[in-house]
């Protein structure tokens, strides 16, 4: 169904008028999945927050974005006691928790998913760079870093049959259709990350602020061949590839799967889980939501253009959006692959998941994910934004639609920017602050207090 | 321990003693785990009873293994059930039941296993073989052949990854430390055993027993094309094999896991599954209990003697023995293979499993498996008793004690025959019957009501 741009303008307030009101108090608690409006899965937090929610609050309330970070940083005692109680060094974030405890009584869809730390440890860098706030950094996140480094190291070993390349066998993706499986590429791809982070914020300690380096190591006993074994680690990490449809698999025996008979799936019967035994849903090729494509929005210099599109194409056919988390990002990577209708079909579900109830269940609660995953639809998907490389760039691909115009602001190390994107044009206006350099597509901008606005052309195709 | 001969002999009886205990009333009843000395799995039954113990009572008290097999059949209609809970076709006997439904609540070591069903039909046709019972067969062993082939044709599939082989995702074999594996090389081998034997029956009944047939086809509604997609599948089933260790890999990745720190696991930390939990035992390269060995044993014809010298110096280092069923397999590959010290070693970890209490745990109850396994290490280890093809057959491999005889008696077709193996002979007796042609070593041995003894010597090295 068509909505009028009112409708949309609407829905976008309610999804962010949720996301303020679940947050705004955050004080030494999480944000849960339903955030204040429902009761389903307990009130417990998931990943979530980091991956879906953060990036909303970093570039829009950071103090609020730093609370939450802090929240899980309290809950470092017992992720050091949970990955002492799975047999590993370190410490593993839970699936989903309340107290900082696993609360998840299915370990194949819940602790197995030990892309959890990645993904915090992916959030802090994130804040950390569009804030620059390093005292977070240094009293918190460094400890967090090397517990999570810990952990990788010790779950994943160099494997002679993968010509010695670091694996990591037994963990489940962001698909959970697909659980416990080996070489996971977005689990490789985000441990990596967090052991390149943890590496470099350690040795930059321990260069450049011996005294918050000694702090460090009075609260992990770091060594100084850790970060050693962190980088050979990452540079050693394994990412599968395969040659023959030059797309990254999503582990190593994706391909090797029974396609799922989607033709004789009655539309009725989604979600899968609902309705089929796992046995049955894991061992068919068939995708709950985005993995490897969450991974090319996340890790987007990572994968070429190319591959990019090759993988969407690959992946999206297969993907049931069964988890609210999925729409938003196969949205972000439809726009992104110029590929506008699908963006704005994916994006209208994910903008709509609650207000027309499109997973069903809304009587359960609101989808705090969805629901961040719409803002970051809006300014990394249509705003084509991105923050891989610590300069904020944009490259607009929003819908052709005449009358309407994206405005977003987003908050930058203290300064306020606002973006507007028209049909044709974009305007950047520095609303706060000294001097910003962003980029407009591969073009530097510079906006200052004297020069506050830039007007730019949105080029196409 | 060195033990004498005496202790030996009273430990063989007491393991006799206790399944005869166990099973000789069991009208309408299986044989638990633990049979009647023990609380521990609730009275549940497993399939233990289909391949540890009922080669020991079709070849001493037949009509026992036919009420044990009547049990199952009786349990098919819950068996049909439970596959179509499963989202398949045909039937799907439980992993542990007391009632025909599957009683576990953990499917990854539980219901994952599959082979249960292929593990009956495999005791079906042995029972048929070594009794001549055909009115068993055509009464109720047909309907669970049709049952169980259809399963496995709806659970593989044919897969472009592996050049078009039938493939069989997402099961447990019988190594626990393993779940949800991949084209498990003992499940797929004893699938292909049910496709053949179910497609021979179906065919034979066909062909020769019109009235027996078409009441199949009543109980089963089965079409003329279902036997032909059975042979297909059997006859294009994967199965692994390594080029480059020259083995046969417990499943598709099991060589590209880690190794399991065996040095530094304490000696009070077994059996693993207490103390780890189980994504780090599964990741690892570690085996609860026989699985390719298993196979080797029960499909010997499958593999070359060097093929199994190969397999079980593979795995022997790597089985913990965990599982009470594990020890007198092993013991009998490796009577086969001519490492009697072995034998002897695993050997006697069945025999004295439940009186020198080698497990920790008899205080639970007796296993009735490694009972059933001891008389097979006997028979099929040490005798080196073979019957797959339908020629009961001997090449004993016993232990160079100088004063000890082994003596048994088997129960053919019928017929009562004896064997007593000497240090450098063996007496063939047939005790009861007309004639019975064996097979000793590769010699075929004629006994008859007249000439019912023959005395052959037996081959070293």
């Amino acid at each position: 169904m068509k909505r009028s741009i009112v409708e949309i303008q609407q829905a976008i307030r309610f999804n962010l008028f949720h996301m303020l009101q679940a947050a705004a108090r955050a004080e030494d608690t999480g944000v849960p999945a339903k955030g204040l409006t429902g009761q389903a899965y307990e009130g417990h937090y998931f990943w979530d927050t980091e991956i879906y929610l953060l990036p909303f609050l970093i570039y829009t309330s950071p103090r609020i974005a730093r609370n939450l970070l802090a929240f899980r940083y309290k809950m470092l005692p017992q992720a050091r006691a949970r990955a002492k109680e799975l047999g590993h060094r370190g410490a593993m974030f839970p699936w989903r928790t309340i107290n900082g405890e696993e609360a998840s009584a299915y370990y194949a869809a819940g602790t197995a998913q030990y892309h959890i730390n990645a993904d915090i440890m992916y959030a802090l860098r994130k804040y950390v760079q569009a804030t620059g706030d390093e005292a977070f950094l240094r009293d918190f996140g460094a400890e967090m870093l090397v517990e999570t480094a810990r952990l990788w190291v010790d779950l994943g070993f160099y494997s002679a049959a993968k010509g010695g390349k670091f694996c990591i066998n037994g963990v489940t993706g962001p698909n959970e259709y697909n659980a416990v499986v080996n070489n996971n590429a977005y689990t490789n791809l985000m441990a990596r990350e967090n052991l390149h982070y943890a590496t470099e914020v350690v040795e930059s300690l321990q260069a450049l602020e011996p005294d918050a380096y000694n702090a460090l190591v009075r609260k992990t006993a770091i060594e100084p061949s850790e970060a050693k074994a962190w980088i050979r680690a990452a540079e050693s990490m394994y990412v599968p590839y395969d040659e023959k449809l030059k797309i990254v698999p999503e582990d190593d025996n994706f391909l090797d799967k029974e396609p799922w008979d989607f033709r004789n799936t009655p539309a009725d019967h989604y979600p899968l889980l609902l309705f089929y035994h796992p046995l049955n849903i894991y061992r068919k090729q068939v995708i709950k939501q985005a993995d490897v494509v969450l991974a090319m929005f996340l890790l987007g210099d990572v994968f070429s253009p190319e591959v990019k599109k090759r993988n969407f194409d690959f992946y999206d056919p297969l993907t049931t959006g069964d988890s609210s988390l999925s729409s938003c990002v196969e949205a972000i990577i439809a726009a992104q692959i110029g590929d506008i209708d699908k963006a704005i079909r994916y994006g209208m579900a994910a903008l709509l998941m609650d207000l027309a109830d499109v997973g069903g269940n809304v009587k359960d609660g609101c989808h705090i994910a969805s629901m961040g995953g719409t803002w970051m639809m809006l300014t990394y998907g249509f705003g084509g934004m991105r923050d891989d490389d610590g300069t904020l760039s944009f490259w607009p691909r929003r819908p052709p639609e005449e009358n309407a115009v994206l405005r977003f602001p987003v908050t930058y190390r203290g300064q306020l920017l606002e973006v507007e994107i028209g049909l044709e044009k974009v305007e950047y206006t520095l609303r706060e602050g000294e001097r910003l350099v962003i980029r407009h597509e591969t073009e530097e901008v510079e906006l200052t207090r004297e020069n506050p606005v830039a007007v730019r052309t949105v080029s196409r195709g």
